[in-house]
């Protein structure tokens, strides 16, 4: 890492006292999202002056690897021929990744520097729903037909394959573009020059659907261990690849929406430092606010309790320490169950399963809690009589075991109801335990002290 | 997914009428990882039984996707010439996987039957820490020399390629095993027979070491886009490789970690439901106790201004609404902050940045949630007066704002100070904004109500 901010430091000079024939070199010889790196830390300016003198392919490449802002800038300023050339580079797939995030006017000035053919095809592209296949798909694949010879297919290969995103699969499909195999690289160049590519094919294809979620994809990569997966329209033509760079990216998009739903944030694609304080509170005044309502039926319970609270103030000293105890063991419970379903561990019909193991755990970290709370208050409560040490503490253990059972029946019977189980964490598990501890707290209190 | 259980249903059906030999065909005709699922829902007789029908290729290969009870049932039943067969075929990665969650007696079984050099290995590979990049490499990559032809080099790959983990990226060692370049397989088969390997290769290669972190490694692969990447030793020999499937389970591990951390749980690498009771409980209580403890300050707090709850008890009824909700403000900024900090997106050394904007966001959503809650009381709240539903959201407004502050810092200086920033999240955060909303609250309520 410092390496690199050295090499930087040393490219941003070369900049300043226009070296630019050794800064060429530099640059074209430079890993292209090391190059990407590099453009994000340069003036606006200085960025245009850098990426002329990348060759063309280089330009491409290190192009698709920055970040939204640096390549609307670059496209901004560069011509017409410039942005045809990037265009005709680039990969299908991140030419519509850049295209989804840019404002009107530079998708039009992209637009019309292709042809039309592929600017139908991007069209379509930028079509498909949002964590769809198709939305993540590219086209750049190697394609095959039955009837092949392996040196025929060779052929093709070598003529064809250096434009593909991967050519370590490659596809087998008949005259209407229907997929009928899939042909691993290795298979091919370690079979003779004669055998037919139908001989070697496997026919038992592991493909996915256009509309497809991409969450579901992400699975069927990890399942299979693969590294890439053709993508079919409902005919069962093939229309595309997903390859496992862009399903890595996935992978972290959807574990960032389920943290930010776990916490009660929207989600949100854009990174931090780059979000507007506007945009930051729009993505969290909702829910606070929610939970702040659904949070006044706490203030209505220890209301219909204020003869009790009257006539043992020192009761309310322990609301926080119930209603956090509680909070934190069904967060935990939680916790568990959505990043349990998230990975395919637990299905909905294991809810019984489940809240009966949770019960347990419950009743032993509750007795434990409990018990730890009679010792401390027994032992350093000066204020506290036996009769409120013991209604804290057996109210404690009460409150523990239920919260382990909603934490983990409300995201179950979320994902049964369709909704995701995320929505059901941290804050809002604490809101609904909050309500529940006070009545468990209360009414054992109006038993054993009044 | 149904189709799936629909063949299993039918294989199960085959097992128990003894069709042995349409199951074989059956089953060495089904994908690996669709056998180990098969198998994980036998019982352990027909596992064995159906395991005995695999090829000796499949079976090594359905072996190495199996969970690992299943993977210690069928090494507890099969001969030790059995264990050989599946040794022998495995990658190493895949072995050293199993034999890292074996029993000793099943380990010392599998032992006996490698040859020694195969056993030395494993023994080294068993011996990297935890999470390093030694831990998850495996050894089978293909290596050229330099002065090779490409006609010997694809000779070399044809004799030894089919048995590599990856043959699609190739690498180049000098005669003392150091690593000197990378070729992927493409440029390989697009390159003219007698051209040499030094002239083809990459020699700006991007390599980890051995005791490398994971979560590193991860971020590198997800960097550079790369499908396998080299580990060298501290002189620079290259020992492995390490694939970008492993790499897709390290970053579910790594997050699933962050999350169980996030919610106050001790990480486990252990199924849900095949964790025990007292084994969960472990993992709970810790934090359940240690929080809870910490719990307590807001208890004193509250003691503190007791003059004050009995002058006016209605003011009790306004705890949880004003602990919850600095509970769920800080959690959002605290969230947020460890995230981007996980992805890369915020540093140490934009601590004064982000405090900025979360004072900012938490003015505004501080001031809307007092907004709303005023509204709310004046209209709703017939216990209260102005002055005391002024003090509440007043204070609501300040506990917003100081809640995204604490939440927003203490991550960022939990990694200063080398802790894992994922412990300042909800449940911590929520103890200790639960004593500042408090005092907030009170002293607030002293000046105006009092």
């Amino acid at each position: 890492m410092e390496e690199m901010e050295e090499l930087f430091a040393e490219l941003a000079k070369m900049i300043d006292s226009g070296e630019y024939i050794q800064l060429k070199k530099e640059l074209n010889d430079m890993n292209p999202a090391n190059i990407a790196e590099f453009f994000e830390q340069l003036s606006a300016e200085k960025q245009l002056f850098a990426f002329r003198l990348l060759t063309k392919d280089m330009a491409a490449e290190a192009f698709s690897y920055m970040d939204s802002d640096t390549q609307e800038h670059i496209v901004k300023s560069i011509t017409d021929n410039e942005v045809r050339n990037i265009v005709d580079e680039m990969f299908l797939d991140d030419t519509v990744d850049f295209l989804g995030e840019a404002p009107a006017n530079l998708v039009n000035k992209v637009l019309r520097n292709m042809d039309a053919d592929k600017r139908n095809l991007v069209n379509q592209f930028l079509n498909y729903p949002d964590n769809s296949a198709g939305s993540i798909m590219t086209i750049e694949f190697v394609q095959f037909r039955a009837d092949m010879t392996v040196a025929k297919a060779m052929e093709e290969l070598r003529k064809t394959g250096l434009d593909k995103e991967t050519v370590y699969t490659c596809y087998v499909l008949d005259a209407s573009r229907i997929l009928i195999g899939v042909l691993p690289l290795r298979t091919l160049i370690f079979a003779e020059d004669d055998m037919v590519i139908s001989q070697l094919m496997e026919e038992d294809v592991i493909s996915v659907q256009t509309l497809d979620d991409q969450e579901d994809i992400a699975y069927i990569f990890k399942k299979y261990n693969l590294i890439s997966v053709p993508v079919v329209d409902k005919e069962g033509r093939m229309v595309g690849i997903i390859t496992v760079d862009d399903i890595v990216d996935v992978i972290e998009q959807e574990t960032t929406e389920d943290m930010e739903k776990m916490s009660a944030l929207l989600p949100s694609d854009e990174a931090y430092l780059k979000t507007s304080v506007v945009a930051l509170s729009k993505n969290r005044i909702v829910w606070l606010c929610v939970l702040m309502i659904s949070g006044t039926l706490s203030g209505l319970v220890i209301g219909q309790y204020e003869n009790l609270l009257e006539a043992a103030v020192v009761l309310s000293s322990f609301i926080p320490i119930l209603t956090g105890t509680g909070g934190n063991a069904g967060s935990q419970a939680s916790t568990t169950i959505i990043r349990g379903m998230a990975l395919g561990e637990i299905e909905i019909s294991d809810i019984a399963k489940v809240l009966w193991k949770e019960i347990r755990v419950g009743l032993l970290c509750g007795s434990i809690l409990g018990f730890v709370n009679l010792i401390r208050l027994t032992l350093f409560s000066s204020k506290t009589n036996f009769q409120v040490d013991f209604t804290i503490s057996l109210s404690m253990c009460f409150v523990v075991v239920v919260a382990k059972g909603v934490g983990c029946m409300l995201p179950i019977m979320a994902k049964a109801l369709k909704f995701d189980p995320a929505i059901m964490a941290g804050p809002l598990i604490s809101t609904v335990v909050d309500v529940i501890a006070l009545l468990i707290f209360f009414n054992i209190a109006k038993v054993l002290i009044l």
